[in-house]
This record gives structure tokens, C-alpha cells and sequence, in this order.
């Protein structure tokens, strides 16, 4: 079956798997639905972007995915109001950032409109598998890898753009427990630490196993030459909370630009909440935490949106922060969430719809 | 058509591509053999790897390879003598090595055996690849990346280790010239810049492009904190030679411990030449250049082997490095290579034949 939606030309899968699908039992991305969006780069062009059925991708063995880590990508999320609406957070945000990635990893820019009306078609057409159900969301994966052959280290001549989307309940359950890190580093001055490129994440992976051995969930990375100031925990920014000021780091060429970061500064500004962006020492957290001052800490992102944090260990010892009856977390979730659901106005203008 | 070598179960190609190969005329790494080794790791083991024809790899969208950049690899040679036995180059110590960025990357290592005999096994298979013509070596790429499925930002649960091989000519022609970088990095104190992975590649290409546009061939990376010393120059170990001293930087968790760059200080070593492993400070060298003292620098990698720097930008400035008569850069590519080719006694140990 052939048709077009928003000029994108599509092929329907043959049949939906949507039946095969518990709502009710979503792990966060691990069910994908019907359709994809696949846009190449060849010939130095961005062809025009098509839907197909969501399908494995074919590559040869010297494609520079496999050698020279050339991949960036964007975490999104669809929402369905009670009304059966289909909304966007801010996705031009994630839309520009993609090609802030792009161009620091050496990938072509992608046209702003193929990102766009590629991921409006795709959403529409396979609007059903946005789940309705609490906290669940569409979590949509726009990512650009290096499809090009050859095991010269140059950027690759040939790049896959896909959307691939993933019905999905909350990311995380429950109050996470971070590790301070003091001995490895998730980003360099002058590195990629700001762009969403694969490599940033890889990284992560052993520093946080050894987090997870010692019986924390995650880890706070801090700078790479002191390990003396907090940056972001990898998959969400951090935000510190002590008395009633609200506190999270400046973004620089470490960290990243987080959307639901900088949503939440503004939702918090406009709670009248006190909110300073300024570099945050791991001294300054100790010594609220021993003096009683610190009151919260939370983690911010696209996939867990804002994630209290139950305690934090340093230099072998673990500071709990206390249990808020009106937490700065628990209020600003509610209020982005009710964006994002529109279950609220929208005085930002940050909701689009689809 | 079934069989074994070493142990390892053979599929072979119907037909084979060699006649399609213009021998003399080789890109580096862009025509492959006709078979290549695979190994998956699955239900948390590596199973027994086999050989089958080079053929394309397919993977689900949301295999971690495209997402969380979890990639490794090892660039090696094979070397066919003037009696057509075939020789490896020290092959253990990128075996272990291999490991060793295993480990950083969360990556499960793999048996030392799968490596070895897996690698005899395909270069006795796709010997006559190995060219012989003067400075061809048949390219061995082993690498192994993340083939598990889902979005979520942690280790995959499933892995391919794959050796591809290609027949080579010379990587670098002719000298090079190198811009001292001042403001981007490759690695992180804590980072993974001691490990072949693919992230770290992938960051250095934007750098590299801007760094082309001004006239130069290779960024030489620098430490991210004062850009004040000399680290790598990413596909390479950066050497320098002040008056009759041969200067190279400590490997550090920023530094990749290449393996022509060891090999190159025990020759020089062995040579008389006075060897010092140290920081070297970019003030250091620059002053040099003006007095006169400095006389080489040179690149080391498996690729290049040597390759000799005729000019070095910074802060705006080029400087060239003298035309000599008896370089230690080929004085040492000559010994090495000798070795390699089995052209000469191998006093170290270093070859191995297949």
C-alpha cells in the first residue's frame, strides 16, 4: 500500500502488531511500532525522507557505525490527551540540536522540514500506538549514524536519518540513589560532552557498573580535572536544591542542553521559585547536606522527566536528603507533565500539535 | 562448503572476488577479502566463532550500536615474506588490548583463543590476499560492537566480534603537516581515550576538518585542560625529536598505548638513540623549532607505521621541520618494517608466524 501523508511518501506494513502489545506492561523502549522514518544521505544530499514498515537496517561490515562511533540522536516523546490529541514538547528544540550534534560529529545537517513533517506523518500514521494510560508516552528516537563503508578514519560519505518510536511507561520507578564520581569522567573541554553523539554514552557504561556494584543507581558526573564541581548524570541534568533555592549547572562543552532542563528553570522561575544556574561544587552539596540545608536533588529528562534522588554517596560516605511533603520535584513534574499532556494551559507556547 | 581450520568451522564464499583486485593500485581498507571471522556473544557467553564469506551484517534499529556508540577495535597487518610465509606483528598485544577497551567500553571480553586461532585461521584461508608488492600488508580490522536491542541507555545484552581484512597500500604518502590543536580535545582525564573505541574517532573529525580547511593534513591533540602538552594525533603517536634526543608522552587513560609506538622506543632503544619518555609541553617543542634543536617529529600507528611531519602549525604560525639526510624516522620505519616482512632477525620476539 502506497499513500502520502505531509508530502512523505509511505508504505504501510501488512499488517499492525499492535494486538500483540500489553499496554499495561511497557518497559521503556523495547516494543517498537509499525512504522519507521528513513531519510539517506548520499551523493552529498539528504534524499527525500519515506515511511516503511519499521524493519532491520543492512549494512556492510566496514560501515563506519561499526568503527568510528559517527551517531547522534534526540529523545522525544508523543503525548495523547483525553481527547485523543497527539502533542509534541518543544521538538524544534530537539530538532536544532540534533544538527548541533551533527555538526560537532562531522554528520550532514538535516533539513529542519524533513525532521519535521517526517516525524508528524510517521506520528499520525501510527497515532494508535501512542498508549493512554498514566505517565505513558510515544518515546520517539531520532537518530543519524554513519552508513558509509571503508576503515579509513575520515567521516563517512553515506548517513541513515530514522525516527523509530517505542510505547513506553516511566523510565525510572521510584527515588534513585547517585554516586559522586571521583575518578572518571564523562566529557572533555573541547570534547562532545554537549552533543548527544553514542560515544558519550558508551563511556558511561563501566564507571556506572561499578556505581551499581556499590548499590547506587547512577552516577553524577563532575569535571574531568577536579572532580570538584557536579556537571549531569549522563542521561538527565541535576538540579540541587538547597533552602529554597533551586540550583543546576551552566551548560558548557560538556554538558548538555537539556530540554526538560531548561523547561524546568523556567517553569520554576515562573513558580516564583529562586533559581540560580551557576557551577555547583560537590563541598557546597556536603556541607548542606550536613547542615541541614540541602533539601532536594533531582534528575531532569526527556525519558524520567524529573526523578528525585533519594541520597548520594561520596568519598564512601552517603548523605540521605529528607522526604518533602511539597517538593520543588514533585511540583514541577506536575506542572511540565500537565503541559505535555495539556491537561493545562500553555503559557510558554512549548506545546505543538501534531 | 564445510570445513575446519584451527577449530574453526569454515563457510566459504561460492566464488571468489580476488581477480576483480587491482593489486596496485590499493586504497587503504576499501576492497575486502573474501571471508571474514564472527563471533556473538549471547545469553551472556561468547559463542564458537566461524568464518563465512564477507557478507552484510543486519540489525534491528534499535541495536546499541546505533544509540550508545558501545564499539571497540584493533588495527593490525599481515605480512606475506619473499618465501610467501605469512607473519603477524606482536598479534597478542593487540588482543589484550583489545580487552583492555572491552572493559572501559562495558563490552564483555572476549577468549584470547577466539582471537588468535579465529585470525590464523582466516588469514591461512584468504592468504593469497595478502599482497606482496612493496609496502602492501593485508589490513586486519577486528572489532566488536553492541548488536543487542532497546532504547535503554545501558550495557546490550548481545555483541559481534567480527574480523574483516583488507589488502592495503601504504596509509600516508609522502610527509605530513600537523596543526597543534588549541581549543578542541580528544579525551578526558577519567575518559576512554586509552581505549580503540569508536567515540573517540568520531570526535576528532570535526576538529580535523576545520583544521584541513587551514592547510593541514592531522590535528596533534593536546591535553583538555591547558592545551599546554602534546598527546596523540589520534591515529597516531606523536614523536619528537630535540637535537639527538627521541621524545614521546607517557600513555596515559588519555593516551592510546599503540603498539608501534612501543616498538618504536625499544628499536631506538637498541639503536643507541638517547629515548625519553615524557610530557612534552608545546612551548617545549615551539622553542626548539626557533632555536634550531628541533630536528624530527614524526607520527607511529600500525597504519602509517611511520609517518614523518614536515611542518607544524600553532597559534598561527607554521613551522618547518629541516629536511634530513639520516632521519630516525626512517632509519626506525626501516628496522620495524624489516622485522614485519621478515627481512631481517627479529631480536624482540615480535613476529609470529601464521
Amino acid at each position: 500500500m502506497e499513500n502520502i501523508i505531509n508530502n512523505i511518501p509511505v508504505t504501510k506494513c501488512e499488517k499492525s502488531k499492535i494486538s500483540d502489545v500489553d499496554f499495561n506492561n511497557l518497559a521503556f523502549g523495547s516494543v517498537f511500532s509499525d512504522h519507521m522514518l528513513v531519510c539517506d544521505y548520499k551523493n552529498g544530499a539528504w534524499e527525500t525522507p519515506k515511511i516503511v514498515p519499521y524493519q532491520p537496517i543492512t549494512l556492510d561490515p566496514s560501515a563506519k557505525i561499526f568503527h568510528y562511533g559517527q551517531s547522534i540522536f534526540e529523545g522525544m516523546k508523543a503525548y495523547k490527551d483525553t481527547n485523543e490529541d497527539v502533542w509534541l514538547f518543544r521538538p524544534m528544540d530537539n530538532c536544532k540540536r540534533l544538527n548541533i550534534s551533527a555538526k560537532r560529529l562531522a554528520i550532514p545537517e538535516l533539513p529542519e522540514a524533513y525532521f519535521m513533517e517526517g516525524l508528524k506523518a510517521l506520528l499520525k500514521l501510527d497515532s494508535n500506538w501512542i498508549p493512554t494510560n498514566s505517565g505513558g508516552s510515544l518515546y520517539i528516537r531520532p537518530f543519524i549514524f554513519a552508513s558509509g563503508n571503508g576503515f579509513h578514519a575520515s567521516p563517512a560519505n553515506a548517513y541513515k536519518f530514522i525516527i523509530a518510536t517505542a510505547p513506553s511507561g516511566a523510565y525510572f520507578s521510584g527515588k534513585v540513589k547517585v554516586a559522586i564520581e571521583e575518578k572518571y569522567s564523562r566529557s572533555a573541554n573541547g570534547g562532545v560532552g554537549y552533543a548527544k553523539a553514542g560515544g558519550n554514552y558508551a563511556g558511561q557504561f563501566y564507571p556506572t557498573q561499578l556505581a551499581i556494584q556499590k548499590g547506587y543507581n547512577q552516577v553524577i558526573w563532575t569535571d574531568d580535572n577536579t572532580h570538584e564541581y557536579i556537571e549531569e548524570a549522563g542521561a538527565m541534568n541535576i538540579f540541587v536544591r538547597i533552602n529554597d533555592t533551586l540550583m543546576t549547572a551552566p551548560t558548557s562543552d560538556r554538558i548538555l542542553d537539556g530540554i526538560t532542563r531548561k523547561s524546568i528553570i523556567e517553569i520554576a522561575k515562573a513558580e516564583g521559585i529562586n533559581v540560580e544556574v551557576k557551577k555547583i561544587s560537590v563541598n557546597e552539596v556536603v556541607e548542606a547536606a550536613k547542615n541541614g540545608s540541602l533539601k532536594e536533588m533531582f534528575g531532569s529528562g526527556t525519558a524520567a522527566v524529573v526523578s528525585p534522588i533519594a541520597a548520594f554517596g561520596y568519598k564512601g560516605t552517603d548523605y540521605d536528603l529528607p522526604e518533602l511533603e511539597n517538593s520543588y520535584a514533585s511540583l514541577l513534574k506536575k506542572r511540565i507533565t500537565d503541559i505535555q499532556y495539556n491537561r493545562t494551559d500553555d503559557p510558554f507556547g512549548w506545546r505543538v500539535k501534531v
